[in-house]
């Protein structure tokens, strides 16, 4: 029976709404009074603090750096690159004006108009393009392997917590090398590193591919994307890495001498995930009581609450809950501490341990007078709820709580890799297409031929599907998977095997 | 004699300029085509992050979470509170669209006029109390210990490369309390804590103390500063703590139900430093050959520089190096792993160390054939260049480096307390007080008794002085300081001891 303090409604009554009211409860983040723009609460911004430190670790390891770009984008240097404007004027939050004055009903007005608009950053090429222009002079200073954490903003008429939102954080890395080949090596390596997060620190398995070209970044040469599938067997885009041959070099001048002491253009990429990745990580795990954090990634491994009647039971209590905090401590779990918070807050039982679960903490340890006897604890194991609680003694507990966290990281992974499989059919046929799009437990990710000539067909604004990439790799594809075949939009017979499917 | 890759001009020729050529030759940041905003470069971006790394530790030690507000406040909010309002509408960046079109020249313009100008944040005051207005319901709720981490935006007309710019990153606290005291503590607790990170970590001494009222912050009750002195005797104002009393409460309707079940204010506190820090720690530290940095702040400890002629030099002397590196690695200094990079780039050996002089990294290491005969390293200390390089036995170097950075980031805390003891004095007259920061061997802080009655007096304005603060703590004071006394400037028999000084 559903428990009272669970989700309502219910993943399987209305999955966007199960989202919003996962985010509520779990008190990750909330809508701002500002346009899509959000506020991300201390648990929302505790989860994304551990991803950046994973990735930034991730990317130093690989040879790259950070350092800090202007906010603020002059109006003539987007206008450089021409599909890279068109694709982002329709969402610039643009800035006309330096101070504000009293005005005639005695309100502020906006005033000292600027000689050019500024627009917000909905990413960086072009104002980091600037500076490379100086930085790159010989092919002695390159490559360029620098990245950027940073907020963006992309105006956005439709927001969603976390999956779209017009201000988010971010990470963008910009790479500029002395040839092609190098530059497509490093785009490859980044997607390959996303992909490489996204499965062992996020429990979420993702299909690495190339975009078609109507849906890769605007004045990219080519983007690859991981693409992980949600519960609901919609995709979301979780990661790209673009392969920016010379256009960006072309529009920014980025020119060195080659040891040929010849001029030429440099070759770019860039890559980058966002604050989006926390929504895909609900979706991916949430259950209908609520948020369910990977180990890995959880800002408490588990929290431990003392149970008691009155004073004496309470000071017995609180001196074993804190000796185990103590021991705990001196754990460690994935190479960092066991994160571990005693609740002592003067809250009922249920009330207390109910927030816990809907915040997604892994494990839940309760401890009341009958366990002092038995030495004993009240084990919750949070994505095993079903089974209820289970009495595990202190000494094995302590002995075990490494293992059970690894376990639980495991438990998500695999469940979540499940889904992923057996929702990737083979669509041979339009009619197919539609109706694997249409039927009501149908959906997921179809696998059908396409070419070029397909762009535009009527069918994926009618069902509301896109192209989502070609895939790189066979790992979770259907064993009947052909690269190649008769595109099923359009008849052409240079066909490639494209995943289709609804996205957030 | 001054090596020809020193900096020029040297700091007693032109300060500024000094300043600017370090920052250039350090490869810290450099100014941006958008009027104010800076790049900082990986080397400038390193410090900064090691500088976050042990703030965020501090704040988070002392029971506060991170979260993250929008960076756009919408007009109506900043002019909640007055003086908030009019301390910044001189300097916002305004948003006044939020999409591009072609215009009539076919260029693209601003379109999609807000109903609403929205600011880039100046500081986030206002729109994170609207957050906390709907957080805090009951005394149960309080206190909120929230930091976020941010960039913001004031423009600046005479932007200086980490000093002043449009554009800077920060920390900045908000927190609400139940009472008056708490609201106070919190304010004291974090100058104190700005202090000790100043001093232990930068190896900036400072002063803590208290603004006169016509130098607190906007909207403020009381503002605290750390105060520090910079080589050519000036003032930085390194970070401050404002306690806002119920300004902001008020302004943004912070209520709460309190223990008597009646509805009250909430007060408040902020606080927050800045990239400036970095500033600071250039003009503290520097020298004629460029930035020092204290080590416990260095992206780098030491660098290890090979030397050889031919290949079988090479080989054997980068093997060495490499043994050197690995054994170093094992090492700590100051809790964290010895920070060593082994330079193979084909460079020469001068131009090769003098970069890492110029960029500050306090010890260098070469290795030559001569070198490995003996066992040695030729060790360059920087902060004591003058002595030039001794030979040390690659042993004793292994056993004492963690000594030698200790010392190293003492020496520069003692020679920057000795520099802001010497040139603090007490100043009894306005005859005196005129010739202090006249006189071209004068300058420095000046300790003289003032009260609210000087605000205005045409002298500060005149010699460019503004009083840094009413100090709290007597460690840096001259003996001979009284705390009360007559205002040199307006007369007044209730003055206090305030700090007077040329400041950045």
């Amino acid at each position: 029976m559903k428990n009272k303090n669970a989700i309502s409604p219910t993943r399987s009554q209305d999955y966007p709404e199960w989202y919003q009211q996962v985010v509520k409860a779990a008190d990750l983040a909330e809508s701002s009074p500002v346009r899509g723009c959000m506020v991300i609460k201390p648990w929302g911004y505790a989860v994304w603090e551990n991803m950046k430190s994973e990735l930034d670790r991730m990317f130093k390891e690989t040879g790259h750096e950070n350092a800090y770009f202007p906010l603020l984008i002059p109006l003539s240097f987007l206008e450089k690159e021409a599909e890279h404007v068109e694709g982002f004027a329709k969402e610039c939050a643009v800035v006309t004006h330096h101070r504000l004055e009293k005005g005639q009903d005695g309100g502020l007005v906006p005033k000292g108009s600027l000689e050019e608009p500024l627009i917000i950053r909905p990413t960086s090429e072009t104002i980091i393009g600037h500076s490379y222009s100086r930085w790159v002079q010989s092919y002695r200073d390159l490559p360029i392997l620098i990245n950027q954490w940073a907020n963006v903003m992309r105006w956005e008429m439709r927001p969603r917590v976390f999956l779209r939102t017009s201000e988010f954080l971010w990470q963008e890395g910009h790479t500029v090398h002395a040839t092609s080949e190098e530059a497509v090596e490093e785009t490859l390596k980044m997607l390959n590193i996303y992909a490489a997060f996204a499965e062992e620190w996020m429990a979420v398995p993702v299909l690495k591919g190339k975009k078609t070209s109507d849906e890769k970044f605007p004045g990219a040469v080519d983007t690859y994307t991981i693409e992980a599938m949600m519960q609901d067997k919609k995709a979301i885009q979780a990661g790209t890495s673009h392969f920016l041959g010379q256009n960006f070099a072309k529009a920014s001048e980025i020119k060195f001498i080659n040891e040929n002491e010849k001029q030429v253009y440099a070759w770019t990429t860039s890559w980058g995930v966002t604050t989006r990745l926390i929504g895909g990580l609900i979706m991916t795990h949430g259950d209908d009581d609520g948020l369910i954090l990977p180990p890995k990634l959880a800002p408490l491994h588990l929290v431990i609450l003392p149970i008691y009647k009155n004073d004496d039971e309470k000071k017995e209590v609180v001196d074993v809950c804190s000796t185990l905090v103590k021991d705990l401590s001196l754990l460690s779990y994935n190479g960092s501490k066991i994160r571990v918070k005693l609740d002592l807050r003067q809250l009922r039982g249920g009330e207390k341990k109910w927030g816990y679960i809907k915040k997604g903490v892994p494990l839940i340890c309760e401890i009341g007078p009958r366990d002092l006897e038995k030495k004993q604890v009240a084990l919750t194991v949070r994505n095993k709820l079903v089974a209820g609680k289970s009495f595990v003694s202190i000494d094995s507990f302590l002995a075990e709580v490494s293992a059970i966290l690894a376990e639980f990281q495991e438990g998500l992974l695999n469940t979540a890799k499940e889904n992923l499989k057996s929702n990737i059919k083979c669509i041979g046929s339009l009619e197919d297409f539609e109706k694997f799009f249409t039927d009501s437990k149908g959906g997921g990710f179809a696998l059908s031929h396409w070419s070029e000539k397909a762009i535009g067909h009527e069918i994926f604004q009618r069902l509301k599907v896109t192209p989502r990439c070609l895939p790189l790799d066979k790992e979770y594809l259907p064993v009947n998977y052909h690269e190649n075949g008769t595109c099923i939009f359009s008849g052409d017979s240079n066909g490639k095997a494209v995943i289709f499917s609804k996205a957030y």
